[in-house]
């Protein structure tokens, strides 16, 4: 190779022709072949990657979220020409505690700190009952945060997970039906997964999802491409559930593919809603007498707000409805460390329970967890402290618990001043924000915004949440990217 | 619903037929729903599952471990009925360091603690430089490791990457080039799902994979429905590269797919090699010639224990060969923290460079990121130290260097004490171990072995393993779960 090194060009020509000489004589007898060795190469362009990939929107993170880290970095090299009225963009796109400045709980961080470095282990600093934390996950962890847990997550957090869940709802939980994944989005990507046929046309699977949605749901429809079956929620029902609706659609798309599985978030994102519990029969009884998997997204299933409201799990509805439902409606939920009090986003724990599940099928989708070797530890025992957390008598109960509840008391607060605020302001309807981390309220602008609007040839709610974002530096997502009747604009 | 309570079976029933009058009624005129909704819920089945997810294995977290976690339960509860001579389990069936013993570097861990728990801020526990990278992470991540990150990681951190990749191979690296993944693994999975058609038979794509192979390849083939062609290392020669091999293989499976990458695992896993320049100057060639995105692999980089090896990274030999196939042949580069001297598995810290990939296939694919939020924040972080490690002048220098001298140390130890090991014990033949965590020594059994295993129905391997970890505890994975040549018979 080096004594070519003057021309790379004729090298690399030489070195095709020269480097496989029973190949090269077998090519010369083939003109196709022969044309294909000195044609220049040709990259993999976007017309030709994975189509489901292609199709794949996530609105959260969309281009309004990519226009605000422009401004950001604008605003952060004071870049002439570009002159804002604001100094920094407050990026209310997604449900992120501690960026917008929540304190993470003490303890939590208290366990993880002890846990990652062992010289902490005699410091006065770190309470003894989250060292004894630490050595427990430790000890059934190979002794290190470092090491690999099993694929379905170690196994005391999952026995934990099982208790939990026992305490919630007063029924049985198996450690066994229950696997960590990272980030509740992650389990939810392996259920929708699971269900696809990996057909085309009619033969797909369909999915219920309700409209507006959370778009994690949408992407990952795309993704493994399955059928989207949207429902509408009901806005002036305080974002309730319909069940003829969901018969309606569900009869409807019945001639475009294979329905399989309904997905509810309970409560609602974007919408905020808590579902009663008449509802969520309701829903079991639907998904029961259609076949279909229920996927319950119940990761903000601390963050109730709503004086009149509490949160009902799914498992433990359906354990209440009897036989035969409750022992065969398969239902998988969801629940996450990155909601609720705790906020713990970046650690990404996270966990689904498989309820009434074919065994050989948790097999299968065991297997195939196997292959993303095992969720981040410190993520499983964030969530392991965050289902079991100091009881009392334990050292940090008691600050436990004023941190928790000073947190959930300014959520609830700051749910119904953002509620009480957009009902004041004209132009502007909410609905209750019972639950969850978000205000979903309906832009009803004057006939002047639909016209501006038109001419830059955006919808209403992309034209708002632009402009609000480069005149006031305030980052939100159009209700475009959650879905919403036609001829109706929000934004969360 | 309460006053039906006494009857839950009588219950669901007038449920379903009163929930939606106007539902029933139209179901009512059509006999075949009719039918649907009095019938038994139906389960999905294994069945009816994704088929690609039916057909992946991952033989490093196959049968073999969930047998030695088994045993491992037997052990630990002393259950009767099963005694055993040994009182552990050695799981040598994957590379975790740390579980194997390993201590973590002092420093990684000193920043990990800082970083996740503020009040260690002030303490004299951990050194000034670790305070110093934690301050710098956390001002670019929202001020808390709760926080989500972008979706492509971290910028600071994808900035460091960059220099890392500069002063490895003296030629320029982009930041925007670099996203950060749960460990190396989910990069892996992203590329090949990136380059799969979705579509069947001779459509599919098709990705050349090293046989022997990491399991991981030929699980998300499966996954994603692409067509894996196998190509043998040559085990005579120390498990090289041999193109015209290459060449065969790609010849025949362009009747059954249209090949778009090729994966080189450099250091092998699980072979051990380190590859030659001119190995590697002869698969950029062939890759190019045939318009294969190239997927490196480069994991164990840190690990070469071979005196006369060195690492050569795919992107410093592609920029060597010059133009045009510099700028043009598509690399997908991958490095990870669970490997070299940090072994930090648990933390899921990994990376993927990009190099000369059509802008708009980079925009899809970083859009597809967004999906999964971001990778666990201090994955990134410990990653972000071990790509930017203590300077010459910091307070950690020395002692982050002599840590890490000793593992790198002790690993080479290990690897010629096994390699030497097996040549020596008869029946086993082993190649150089040059680098990376792995032996793949070849079984050359009696012929009383192979009539064993022959009884019990199971391949050479599979029957050798079973037994070493039945009789011994050592659990070690067979060469099936990795490809070999037909006839012969390994294990990792």
């Amino acid at each position: 190779m080096q004594k070519f090194a003057r021309s790379r060009f004729v090298d690399s020509r030489f070195e095709r022709l020269n480097m496989c000489s029973r190949g090269v004589a077998m090519l010369r007898k083939s003109p196709v072949l022969m044309t294909a060795i000195v044609r220049n190469y040709t990259k993999l362009l976007a017309e030709e990657i994975n189509p489901n990939m292609k199709k794949l929107e996530y609105a959260v993170r969309g281009p309004i979220v990519q226009r605000a880290l422009e401004i950001e970095k604008v605003l952060r090299r004071r870049q002439k020409g570009e002159k804002k009225a604001f100094d920094s963009v407050i990026k209310c796109n997604i449900g992120d505690c501690h960026s917008a400045g929540q304190s993470p709980i003490s303890f939590l961080r208290d366990v993880v700190a002890v846990a990652s470095n062992n010289k902490l282990m005699d410091s006065p600093l770190i309470p003894y009952d989250a060292k004894e934390r630490a050595k427990r996950f430790l000890a059934s962890t190979g002794g290190s945060v470092g090491a690999y847990s099993q694929s379905t997550g170690v196994e005391i957090v999952r026995e934990d997970v099982a208790a939990y869940i026992k305490e919630r709802d007063g029924i049985e939980a198996i450690s066994d039906d229950i696997f960590l994944s990272s980030g509740a989005s992650e389990a939810v990507k392996f259920i929708l997964e699971l269900v696809s046929t990996t057909k085309e046309g009619n033969q797909r699977a369909g999915v219920m999802v309700p409209i507006p949605q959370y778009p994690l749901y949408s992407a990952t429809l795309s993704e493994f491409n399955n059928y989207q079956i949207g429902y509408y929620l009901e806005e002036d029902k305080g974002w309730g559930l319909n069940v003829q609706e969901m018969e309606r659609v569900l009869s409807e798309a019945k001639k475009q593919c294979i329905p399989r599985a309904i997905v509810i978030i309970n409560p609602g994102n974007p919408t905020g809603q808590v579902l009663n519990r008449s509802d969520i029969e309701a829903v079991i009884h639907f998904a029961h007498r259609h076949n279909l998997l229920l996927i319950a997204d119940e990761v903000y299933q601390h963050n109730i707000y709503a004086a009149n409201r509490k949160f009902h799990s799914f498992k433990r509805v359906l354990h209440d409805i009897g036989e035969p439902i409750s022992s065969e409606l398969q239902l998988a939920s969801m629940m996450s460390a990155s909601k609720g009090f705790m906020g713990e986003c970046g650690f990404r724990g996270g966990y689904c329970e498989l309820v009434n599940f074919d065994p050989q099928v948790k097999a299968e989708l065991y297997k195939c967890l196997s292959s993303r070797l095992c969720p981040s530890t410190l993520g499983q025992l964030i969530l392991d402290v965050v289902v079991n957390p100091p009881r009392e008598g334990e050292p940090s109960f008691q600050s436990f618990n004023a941190e928790k509840s000073t947190i959930l008391a300014s959520l609830r607060k700051k749910a119904k001043l953002v509620e009480t605020l957009f009902n004041e302001l004209p132009g502007f309807e909410c609905q209750p924000v019972m639950g969850a981390m978000y205000a979903f309220p309906r832009l009803d602008l004057p006939e002047k915004a639909l016209e501006a609007a038109k001419e830059k040839k955006m919808p209403l709610d992309t034209f708002y949440v632009t402009e609000l974002l480069e005149k006031t530096g305030v980052c939100v997502v159009p209700g475009t990217g959650f879905g919403q009747k036609p001829g109706t604009y929000h934004f969360r």
